[in-house]
């Protein structure tokens, strides 16, 4: 888990800012590049080898949407982007893949910068893929690690025209690839929900050490997705309260509910954050119950055995001049006063509630 | 109680933006939907059997009160916010029991989220239940989970013209109904606050095992109060401070008052949160406290008695040549010496105030 | 102590708002009203036993105080309300004694709810009634649970003209009178810091079970103050920024004072509440202190004798062909390896620092 | 340390407001006043009698700094006062010597309050007294409990000329003697840093009872100094930002400089007080880890003893039938057993780490 | 560590302001002067004997950097400062390396105090030096405590006319210089990281009381890195933010990238900060563990033997009338009993599952 939070190599220093340099690891071998171009009557939908046949889609009045799966062809994107008139600092940020998110409004197009995140049901943990969006003024370009995502949807909708996404625009687009990032983070909160849940049985019932191991884990993925969702808010925030002209005024509303979904994102996970920290503390708290137990037996044990033994070492003395040797009754004597001091003793502990 | 806190599903990714689905358990079998009409003169109620027969109300000059119970039923409610012009995201979150308090300001209309809670006497935890609220031009649409609500105190004020809620306007309803909703997180505070208060006899007189396992399951149901708690006042504070020309002026101190309600609810909530982990501390320094006392019951007896033990063992020994066995009050010497290190060890524990 | 903090039927849900319900104990038997009218030629003084005799003092000239001990006695309060024009959501703050301090700008008048706290020497604890404020054009009515307050000294000030008080407005008044309330606090809070400074010398020396139930209890009663205070600060910040032309501007920097004092108030609390959490760290390492050198003793007792009573043991047996036991000087020969032995272990244990 | 903290006497309920009252200890027998009268040429110091003899250095054009050591002469103070047209909150506020650092721009002048410290050597604890100013349109007032300041080293510049103090005007005076004040907490802070560091150490290596005690006072030293600071800094910052014309433009830039200096002594001082409490946590895991110690010491021994005691006694029971007894070698056999389970034993103990 | 965040010496009490005085260690022997000046024609590089040479390039239209390495000489430095233009104020900073990191607009030109740091592999610790700029018209003047900084490869970039630095003006060379510093933030971030995800290791599997030491040195590391980021961050915001003429509008986009940068490192600063605190925990709950698993041991081996030793004892005594020592199978019928009293307890510790 925490090896994806401190990576080596995040900065090269010594390097002029705006240099591209890819960052993060190389997840496949040949950049894959895949377009949508559509309005209400027409679809289009390509795989192409080269950025260049992407060109002409800057100009058209249609709704259009590249895809880029792979960060590590400088090339490709910095010929793409130069087209399109992105920054040189914005392509710097498209292939530093430990970049936190955020937004950057250049008035000709925005910038945004999201992660992706994925619950890997094999590994038992979150997957983490950095996706960047750039809005301009009629089309989408999205670049992403490697190729599978969570916006198979949406393509199905755009391509069989269902709801209403053939009629909006890019802005609107945009909104629902967001959303559909947004929407998978309630998926791994719930995962993790569940998993706090069997934690809370497993503390209360039969902590071992690895129990502690295992909420440490769900501390460090908490830790992860909390770096990831924060900075998340900001950018809806400012995406919802932006004048930019590139957002049109009837899409505000669906960032407004976007923003409330981040929120209830937010909420969920300090729940569980304050949840797992109280786990925690009962976990401390019930090695502690342990402890008391095993002192407990212990205790009586060796409280009851301890003087009847020195009694009986008394009678084991090799002394000439024992009289109580002699007599009679003296071993059963002896060994009613053990039972006595043996039952006064388990009363002391009733008393005391030990037993 | 953490069953409540994340459900499996509130999310169904992939789907549209604006898609209804009602997402919860289904509580009942069918819809029942119920209005009240009303104005100081003429008073109206009913149940129908189609929402078709409330839709004359929108244009009437009286007050409406339409009551949905039952989320399930999706087309019953897409009619009738259809009629009433009300936006698809807005259906959306009607339907979405999981949603989290919300205001939003539509101009046409206002649009609440709250949490109905109740203190379950049986299962002793919190009950909650979603309820939203339209308020429009001069009616007002709340959607319920189910029947069973706190509001039936209003509905017999209303019936019977006591109070001033046939003389105001739609808004003063609005503000009723939800200050029921608010009355209401008092009565449950006031259960969990006798309960934290009957935790703390029980911490300082006999804590066990179950003390920590109450102790945080009064932690969770704060925890989940806090969820509802938050979002209410951040609803209530931006109805106090709204400018909607739907909230009369002379019905905002109403709204204020409930503000200082909300308030208090947090001050109150608060409190117990921090008298809450006060308990958590005093319950672990009484395990120390316990396992202070079973060390020191044990540390005496063996300290006592382990040297005596070896002083027997000593004159246990088979020597052939030990001239004290043969000493005519070696016996009584030993047995005296025994007395004097045990009596010498008990000063000292004594002087320890072990004892 | 924590009765106080929730009491039950705070709220009566299903009634109207502003209907007024008295919350909170009934302190005596009949409401006492007396009222004071004065300017700096007049005084009158007088106990009167029905409400109307204090109509006239609502028109005037003179500074006119009305006080009403006993909240019990809803026609008196709600007649008295109706003739100087209180609102009704007002009226049932006022006998609400479970309110927290509040302010209310009513353009006419201003209202506020303050705690009126107490040092109580015998139960050694907090006593807290709540007064509440209206100040008008001309006069200021105060409302109190019982008899017996704070500000007999202000009395005592305008029966004999002394100080300024019968120079200035009903406004400085109003501050004499709230001022005397925040002044008790000081009374209090100096009560507290000393039990702290108690319990800081009783934590280090002989720390036993009750210490901890009285830093627990020092804990509430500082959570109980902090619930009157906050809110305290807020409603004197509101004074002091107030726009309010009942509020002269010569009584301004009065104000502003009362403010600094809050603000002392708070530091001093807050200070107090760390002292009191770092007794309680203090409390629980001393736990852990005395359990180490409950074990020590153990320890050293009992790794001393183990061995040499296992010596012994070795020389207890029956054996017949035991050659040690038949040496002339194997007895003392044993006798002087048990105490090498047991030397050594006592260097050992000085090694290690334990002796 | 805590007496400094709470004092008794702070209040005298029941006094008119604007009563002067002195506060805290009188620590000298006769107010001691003296002033200092200079502009670029000229220059007068002297000690005077009575406080007449200041009156007409308010209508000088010379910058003059009247100081007055000793606080409990209320009718010195009052008549200085007087003459120089201070409000009487302001004398009030003068003379107690527990009040927490403020400023008051009256326009005419301004007040401030702070508090000067001293690390006192011999106690090894911090000394605070207070000091006030009063700056008005060519003149600067101080006030002080005693004499004896952090001032002298800014009185031998004014008589020697040095700097470019004689030539600026009364808001650099002020400023200058404030920086001295200031300059002062460094040393302090200085001071307990180098104690934390030792702790450091101390806690590390040779933990005792009394460590906790020091740690203890460090955090309530640290608490202390936190009462003057962070007021200290509002002091400053409302300084920096006045608008007050008292305050020269270009004396500005000097008190934005002792602005980032509080702001510094807030840092280092918030880490010392992070560090404290990592030292505490230090101190709390070196005591179980002691105490680890002496558990397995005690195991140890107990475990490799108790079985082989058990053998011993076996063979010394009496039986009269026991065929072992009469072995020739048993005795010899009975040894060997021991040895082989004492040795595995030990071989248990290194596997588990424990030696 | 410790001994870097608090230095004797800090402040100089009774020093005037603005007097200039060394605060430091005296790192090289002479001050050295270096030069560069360029655009994107032109360049020149040379290292001076005195600053005199330096005082033309106050007034060329090129772009001029001067670098300082020493501290100490304050001649030298006041002599530069009093050329061009600088506050003594300034000056005072300057020498200063206990500074705090700092912004100052003095509108003729720009002042900052950034912190410098390295990860100094050999001594496995965190080097700070202070370096200040002043971006001047066309120029910026750098103060290093001594030779050997993170600009190498920004002066290389400059010699050969590499990247847009020789086209861009000061400002761009005062970004480029302040990104250098920067971006070695995040190579110190990852060594922390590295050792941190180390450590984790170690606190599960192997936690010795060397442990400790490192977490809580890793915590000072931290703790020191805070006290230069949060500053640091204060600085780029009002860079990015500033209203200064001397930042040209094409520089804002990269100083916008710059505060980016500085909320990643606080990010991950914050994350390491938790996660370090979390390793206590964990090391805190482990050494509970193991104090559990050692009080088992001697638990059970106690409670199993000394029961049995008791037994031997009550038949190793010498009275005379013991029955049971003449029966036959007397001996074997006791061992039994032991055999069968040790198998139960066997048992009862399997239930219990401490076996």
């Amino acid at each position: 888990m925490a090896q994806k939070m401190f990576r080596k190599g995040m900065k090269k220093p010594g390097l002029p800012p705006g240099s591209m340099v890819h960052i993060g690891d190389k997840k496949i071998e040949k950049a894959k590049i895949t377009f949508m171009d559509y309005d209400d009557q027409k679809f289009t939908e390509k795989e192409v080898d080269s950025v260049k046949m992407c060109y002409p889609l800057k100009d058209t009045r249609t709704v259009s949407w590249i895809n880029i799966d792979g960060l590590h062809d400088l090339d490709l994107i910095s010929c793409l982007c130069e087209h399109f008139g992105i920054h040189p600092l914005i392509q710097e940020d498209v292939v530093n893949t430990e970049h936190r998110p955020k937004i950057e409004d250049m008035e000709e197009y925005l910038f945004m910068i999201l992660k992706m995140i994925k619950w890997d049901e094999q590994k038992n943990e979150i997957q983490s893929e950095q996706v960047s969006f750039i809005l301009g003024s009629n089309y989408v370009v999205t670049f992403q690690e490697q190729p599978g995502d969570v916006f198979e949807a949406i393509r199905e909708r755009i391509r069989t025209h269902s709801g209403r996404i053939r009629k909006m625009g890019n802005d609107y687009l945009a909104y629902s690839l967001m959303d559909a990032v947004v929407d998978e983070y309630f998926v791994v909160l719930e995962n993790l929900g569940e998993k706090i849940q069997n934690m809370e049985e497993e503390v209360l019932l039969s902590p071992t050490t690895s129990t502690i191991q295992k909420l440490h884990r769900i501390k460090n993925q908490l830790l992860f997705l909390r770096k990831s969702v924060w900075p998340l808010r900001e950018v809806i925030t400012r995406l919802e309260r932006s004048e930019s002209k590139l957002i049109k005024k009837q899409t505000v509303p669906y960032f407004r509910d976007m923003y409330d979904n981040t929120i209830q994102i937010i909420d969920m996970m300090e729940t569980m954050r304050d949840m797992n920290s109280g786990l925690f503390d009962m976990y401390l708290s019930s090695l502690s119950n342990k402890m008391n137990e095993v002192m407990k037996v212990l205790t009586i044990i060796a409280t009851i055995f301890i003087p009847l033994t020195f009694i009986a070492g008394v009678y084991g003395m090799n002394f000439r001049n024992m009289p109580e040797l002699g007599w009679k009754w003296g071993y059963f004597a002896v060994l009613g006063i053990m039972l006595i001091v043996g039952l006064w003793m388990v009363l002391f502990f009733k008393r005391k509630k030990w037993l």
